[in-house]
């Protein structure tokens, strides 16, 4: 079975500036993944010729499939189908139908057309007309020594839906697909190279068709496995039988597979048990609870949060003892065990989570320098309290705290809730 | 004057499997555009070798400037460290300060450093070392040809930091750019074209070599003039002239300037007039609390929030009356303002800011759909409130009503404290 290969040209200067986000290359990304055909360059180029000739010459080189995007517009900054034609070496001519299909949009809109829009029913010779049922910019394709060229608006839903109605279908007729199946595992509460080095054998181990990524992101890491193949179940179960194999070594960091986040994995384990949380936070100051009341039904399981950003409100609002505040501070793990017993008693609340810690960029001092935190959650029997150094970063502080406290939640309610 | 050329080279499989949006491209082009350096091209690259050194010659040719993102991560996969070493000719060896640097890193977060991080401090020996402070990649600078190259690793905050601190300051030294000078006026509580019909033939007025963008986003609408020149005071001394007359069509949507967030502008705002703000967040469940904490110093004028999440705790906390609950429901005009009214007193504070609304998927009925919000703001001797008719996404009905919260506030605090 072959490897087919795709490359996606981006053509537009408006791309390049930065005016505007290329959805397009991420989306059509996705949907060849799908299917298995595996992107293997993505190019962004300027409406200037021989940055947009050399693009080509480079993408046939590497690739059994081209799809370009943009460039299509009536206006003369508009140059792909121009140096499509000097491309393929062959002249632009009317095409009837495509002038006839411009025509029609036109009268379905009530608009008037003008004349550079008729010669947008004009095409090289060389390429077929691939009618564009919602814009006036045909797709063109091109077949030249084994590689298929499809050219497209990058206006978004003009191209998807020309990917959707003519590429994807015509995929499977032109080329042998592979079979490919992807699963993520997302991790919290560890970082990459410890992560790396618990599953190192596992890893060096795993068969040639199946290819591990690690995908970092702030307090989080995902592992992807990719498995290769001709057969969907034959690889599904491949990819599977590895991962019930990693799976015991890692399992207390693993929240959840593919698109779950940490804090919909915490809703699920919080519906499930029928149980409900409430929030003390002060350095994280109302992050964690927007991230759980992102989550829809969140108001099934999330009783209310209080963000006590000073030391009246602690003691006031949240019982902390006039003393232990006095003694050890705000930033203590006396006072975040005492903010998330009183949360939890506040809100009638199954667990009460908290933090207090010194986010930055001022109020560090040498025993508790910027990036301290402390960390708790108390149920009926327990409390569990944890204490972070983090960064010199205000916003970083906040989010790492955010997922800090989300994990330990979610520890908590697996270990004191089965 | 010379046109500076500079191309993206983003390199990672989960860059070309869809898995993850390229976002650093996107964020390096507008802050070159922004100093005159004009991108020509963004290549996307698997972690792949032949891939990855062609695109470095390719760019190479091209480009002026070559800066890199991904590929550094400590694990058997990323390729990026080896190749530049390969394709500059030279041979990896220990930077003891960049070991130094990671080690003092791993301290400070209080981590146990793995032999592969130990690594991570080895590099081309043909490179500049430029520290990341935050993280455990360093950045790479090379110079061959009178071409420039920085590699950065594909973690946003840590390229980011590395273009700030090093690559950016370091440009003007390099190359002579273009004098341009920009500026954002920024505005919220009012759509694109209401605000294009109010400023339409000042905008047709404008001098040639100032250009004006509408960039819309979330609530926001902001424009930027774009002044093109040799001389910059010259050309500052146009854009500021030109803002000036402006400003007073359009004072009432204008909370600041460039950078500014609405969050910083109201933190100002209060910081000047000594007052202090409270407030109860039903709907946007924290996400107003998230935002003014996001701002250092914030503590000095935020007194706390409450994220009352059912009708028990708005009674039991904030003081809101059961009958009004009963009567007009907790989506009501009534509510939010006994909310703001509640919450002010609770944290002592001179302005009392609420929101509660239905944020959807669930929850709508015929007289409050999904999206319907009330919003409201008490002060001492006032309370101003408004309603919301918002959309069908829960995220998006969040994000809106917490700008639009924040927009009141500030109105209030410019009305009510003058």
């Amino acid at each position: 079975m072959q490897l087919v290969k795709a490359e996606i040209i981006a053509i537009g200067d408006e791309l390049l500036y930065g005016q505007i986000v290329d959805t397009n290359s991420h989306w059509i990304s996705q949907e060849l993944d799908l299917v298995g055909v595996k992107v293997v360059q993505k190019t962004t180029v300027g409406d200037k010729r021989e940055d947009i000739l050399a693009a080509f010459e480079a993408a046939e080189k590497r690739a059994d499939l081209v799809l370009i995007t943009g460039g299509l517009g009536p206006t003369q900054d508009d140059l792909t189908k121009p140096l499509l034609a000097e491309y393929f070496d062959c002249h632009i001519q009317e095409v009837p139908e495509a002038v006839e299909a411009i025509t029609a949009f036109f009268k379905r809109r009530g608009r008037e057309m003008t004349p550079l829009n008729v010669l947008q029913g004009h095409l090289p010779s060389c390429c077929t007309y691939v009618p564009n049922e919602v814009g006036t910019a045909p797709g063109m394709w091109f077949e030249r020594n084994s590689t298929y060229w499809m050219s497209m608006p990058g206006v978004p839903h003009e191209m998807k839906k020309l990917m959707k109605d003519f590429v994807l279908p015509k995929l499977p007729n032109l080329f042998e697909l592979p079979v490919i199946y992807h699963k993520v595992i997302k991790t919290a509460g560890i970082g990459e190279s410890w992560l790396a080095d618990m599953i190192n054998d596992w890893e060096n181990a795993l068969p040639e068709n199946i290819k591990l990524a690690y995908l970092p992101s702030l307090g989080h890491v995902k592992l992807r496995l990719t498995g290769f193949g001709t057969d969907h179940q034959e690889i599904q179960e491949a990819v599977e039988k590895q991962i019930q194999l990693v799976l015991p070594r890692i399992q207390k960091y693993v929240y959840g597979f593919n698109e779950e986040r940490l804090e919909t994995a915490i809703g699920k384990l919080l519906r499930e048990s029928g149980k409900t949380v409430a929030l003390a936070e002060s350095c994280s100051g109302g992050y964690i609870s927007h991230l759980i009341t992102t989550v829809p039904g969140s108001s099934q399981y999330l009783q209310g949060a209080v963000v006590p950003y000073h030391n009246e409100f602690k003691e006031k609002i949240l019982g902390v003892s006039a003393k232990t505040l006095k003694t050890w501070g705000a930033v203590s793990e006396q006072t975040v065990q005492e903010m998330s017993k009183g949360v939890r008693e506040l809100f009638h609340a199954d667990f009460g989570i908290s933090s207090s810690g010194v986010a930055g960029p001022d109020g560090g001092s040498p025993e508790k320098p910027v990036g301290t935190v402390w960390i708790a959650c108390a149920g009926k029997d327990f409390v569990e309290s944890k204490k972070l150094q983090l960064t010199q970063d205000r916003m970083l502080n906040i989010q790492l705290t955010g997922v800090a406290v989300l994990n330990l939640l979610r520890i908590c309610i697996e270990k004191y809730d089965k």
